[in-house]
């Protein structure tokens, strides 16, 4: 064994032992002097954490909120004062993943290289036929031109994603990325290949995807980054009437980049880089659009806004429109993953899928015994698939997203890859509603990771309490406020609610039953633990 | 000529020279004390009116506000408190119409009862063939028996319909109508004629029918009493977005019953009655309609509450459906005109029509000397279409209304007959905004009628200021409040507009060019002012 490894085994080992015993001894010891009818005592609010220097890791303090503010301004330095600052040095933070052979990275630097010149120059030969063609019908686009980087920040991120989560906790790319997506120069818009797929089509029989509503855009940056844009819809204060569906309830850009925050802080690191942006529709979307569908959408309203409208619903929907003032309009910009074609992902039907009808009702819904059915079933009766849809469902729950259909994994890393949280433009419609069927999986099975209980449990003290780094962390977005005060403070109503389904878990099964430990699992390959080639 | 008839002239002249001395000499000699920059001194503001009997007709109060509210509570019954019951007892709303001839009258009595007698037997030919059928295909549906009513207020309003107006000021008809319309028992509900002509296609290519807001249903009274419901769509304090075209624009249940009353304030008389009712959706619709096809588009929502969507949009647009709460819906209900087949109307494009798309524009819109043309082509070269065109416009500014594209008239009473301001429910949607542009059959042809010109400058007066007795007639509808506080505090402001509008006209081509007298030609008959036969 590498002397690194020795190391990275014992600050793992006392990182596990000290929260075990803040978390759970000292509680236990605390609450002998306690009433047993007081209802929550799985979330200990009044215990003081260690220095996070001594025993454990090193802290690896991230220079993401000491930095200067995405818009210029800095935020503040004080690290006593951030909360975000002391979580992201906490200890449960900092817990290294052991270096990554080829085996566990998504993508070879050589493979993508190679992938991003070969779009450089297509994108050349065609902008070129494009120009001829365009000036002969008469066409103004604007031309940007496209420059090649070898050090650019989305190549750095999509060379990070690895078998453990989407970027390291410290990597500078990410912070680097949203910049980019917030500053750089769109040369190009068009529709995202799904809406292509419908071809403007409305299918009335689906209803899973009827909207007028969706309106989003892949925007192309000078260096070929590629976002998704989904521009606001709703005001901020706005909530979800009661009446409406899930499944058609709009998406909300700024729960896009509230979900990004939040995947963060509960160190999940599952959703791409999401950022805000004041979009100019007219020059960074109409002006360099090479979709004549796309044009033909744009329209100037009654009150001389650009407007662009749902192309599967074209003429018709004015009443729909997202519309600039007169042409800027906030959206949200989400990095792109890397193409299928170099890195394929599988989309599979959650378990927990809900009915898409207005009356149907899923096996979930009905059968409490439910989880003991899909335990029994692959690729749910090994490993760590339904650990993860449970760390999903928590998400999805603290965000209040009822519309997790399915789910994506990597093929690449097979049945014990992390599982993709992406679009999430659906959660933060209601603040005054906890939707608890979103928890079945967690209530159902009464599972949880060990890692993620410990991170609630870290996120529900008041030193971190989860709506006060949630505010901290979206104050860097330019947007801000991305969410209002009782979307924040429903986050810790709903975080109480989760640990309070674990404690009766705990209560009914036993610790041993619901926790699982799954430090060594994570920062040790299974290949690393049965044939030893990872111990250099 | 008869004695009665004289008098009729008599007490006809007598109310025009005493509007005449009171709004046109009377400021003419007080503004000469006035310095001649202020801009508005059409509409004088501290006349003192002479008391309303003397010389000229005796008011005949009508006992429409010192009647019982609709609820069972009583109005204010103080003569001297309430403007609207000043409003109604001032001479210039007590010019009577001479007796009405067979020819004067939309419908003859005998006619009508035939009708009646044919629609009830049918009825209930039907309702036992379909309470069978309905029984095999095991569907059950309320049964309401049918009255057959000959005092029926619904009767007795289509037999009131003259070629001066739909309704008398002083017919109690009408507040029974209202009445009824607002408590009798619903015995069948249906999609409108219109909706059933689209039969469930949604057309895109037009522009002007597309939206899955267009929620209205015919319901049928015990008596068969027919109403159309329009169903509230939107909060009374949401304005209309100012990207929305005027065309997309929502439906507003208390735009079409303000509507109503505001067109009897000015005395026009040419909107049927429209009352609020709280329409149970389950009881009073699902449970009584024939139609499968509308059975099809109620649901639950999420929250519990029946809700019912589009038909041109099955399936998808549950999130543009209309709920209960939850079955309670409030919505209009304006009582149906007598059928096609017994009174015939003619639908007839207005020449100030708006283009219905994007970026066109109508030649009104870009050529000042539009009227000119207008002025000349038939049927606006002679009578008093253009007149009504100009009264049509000034109500529909004042509760800006931008949608009406056509306007219908009974074909039995010619070229002559007024016409029917039906369908505002696209009025009152921005209380910030005055579109000047409604009022371009106005300013463009400069004439008005002296009868309108004179209402409206009583109404803009401080003892009977325009909001002051919408106010005070609203609040006798049982969804009151029906318009906020800016909606009617924008009726002064607009109706200082349209007097500015008529000062300017006045100040440019003289009052003898700009005015009209119609006082005469409302009363007296063209026939009877040329064959003589009406004066007996």
């Amino acid at each position: 064994m590498m002397r690194r490894d020795r190391i990275l085994l014992a600050v793992t080992l006392t990182a596990v032992f000290s929260a075990d015993l803040y978390f759970i001894l000292l509680p236990k010891l605390r609450s002998k002097g306690l009433t047993s009818g007081h209802s929550c005592s799985c979330g200990p609010n009044k215990l003081t954490l260690p220095p996070s220097q001594g025993g454990l890791a090193t802290p690896q303090l991230s220079n993401w909120t000491s930095a200067p503010l995405l818009d210029g301004t800095t935020s503040e330095p004080a690290y006593g004062g951030s909360k975000l600052v002391r979580l992201f040095s906490h200890p449960l933070y900092n817990i290294q993943t052991p270096a990554l052979g080829p085996e566990e990275r998504l993508l070879q630097v050589e493979q993508l290289i190679d992938y991003y010149r070969r779009k450089v120059s297509h994108w050349e030969r065609h902008m070129k036929l494009y120009s001829e063609a365009a000036a002969l019908a008469n066409i103004t686009v604007t031309k940007h031109e496209v420059t090649y980087d070898p050090d650019a920040s989305w190549l750095k991120f999509h060379l990070g994603i690895n078998r453990y989560a989407l970027y390291s906790r410290d990597d500078p790319t990410v912070l680097q990325l949203i910049k980019d997506m917030q500053s750089m120069t769109v040369i190009s818009a068009d529709y995202t290949q799904d809406e292509k797929a419908l071809k403007g089509a409305c299918d009335c029989t689906q209803v899973v995807k009827p909207s007028g509503h969706h309106l989003k855009l892949a925007l192309k940056m000078r260096n070929l980054a590629k976002a998704m844009f989904k521009p606001m819809r709703q005001q901020r204060d706005e909530e979800t009437p009661e009446d409406v569906f899930y499944f058609v309830d709009l998406q909300r850009h700024n729960a896009e980049i509230a979900a990004f925050h939040l995947d963060r802080i509960l160190d999940f690191r599952r959703v791409p880089p999401v950022v805000g942006r004041l979009v100019n529709i007219t020059s960074e979307v109409l002006k360099v659009t090479q979709n004549e569908d796309l044009r033909a959408v744009f329209f100037t309203s009654p009150a001389n806004n650009t407007c662009f409208f749902a192309k599967c619903l074209y003429v018709c929907k004015t009443e729909y429109a997202a519309c600039g003032s007169p042409d800027l309009l906030e959206g949200s910009l989400s990095a792109y993953l890397p193409g299928l074609s170099i890195a394929p992902r599988i989309s599979i039907p959650s378990p927990w899928i809900r009915s898409y009808t207005f009356t149907g009702r899923e096996e979930w819904e009905v059968n409490p015994f439910y989880c003991d059915t899909i335990k029994q079933q692959y690729p749910y009766n090994s490993g760590n698939r339904l650990l993860n849809i449970i760390d999903m469902s928590i998400f999805d729950f603290l965000i209040g997203n009822m519309d997790r259909h399915h789910y994506e994994i990597f093929t690449k890393f097979g049945d014990e890859g992390f599982l993709l949280h992406l679009d999430n433009a659906r959660g933060f419609g209601k603040h005054t509603k906890d939707e608890m069927s979103i928890l079945s999986p967690l209530s159902q099975c009464c599972m949880i990771k060990q890692s993620t209980l410990l991170r609630l449990q870290l996120l529900a003290q008041s030193e971190f309490r989860l709506s006060d780094v949630m505010r901290e962390s979206l104050q860097e977005d330019s947007l801000r406020p991305i969410l209002t005060e009782p979307h924040l403070l429903a986050l810790d109503r709903r975080l109480q609610k989760v640990l309070r389904v674990v404690h009766r878990c705990v209560r009914r099964l036993g610790k041993d039953e619901v926790i699982t430990k799954d430090f060594v699992k994570s920062t040790v390959t299974p290949e690393a633990a049965t044939d030893g080639t990872m111990q250099r």
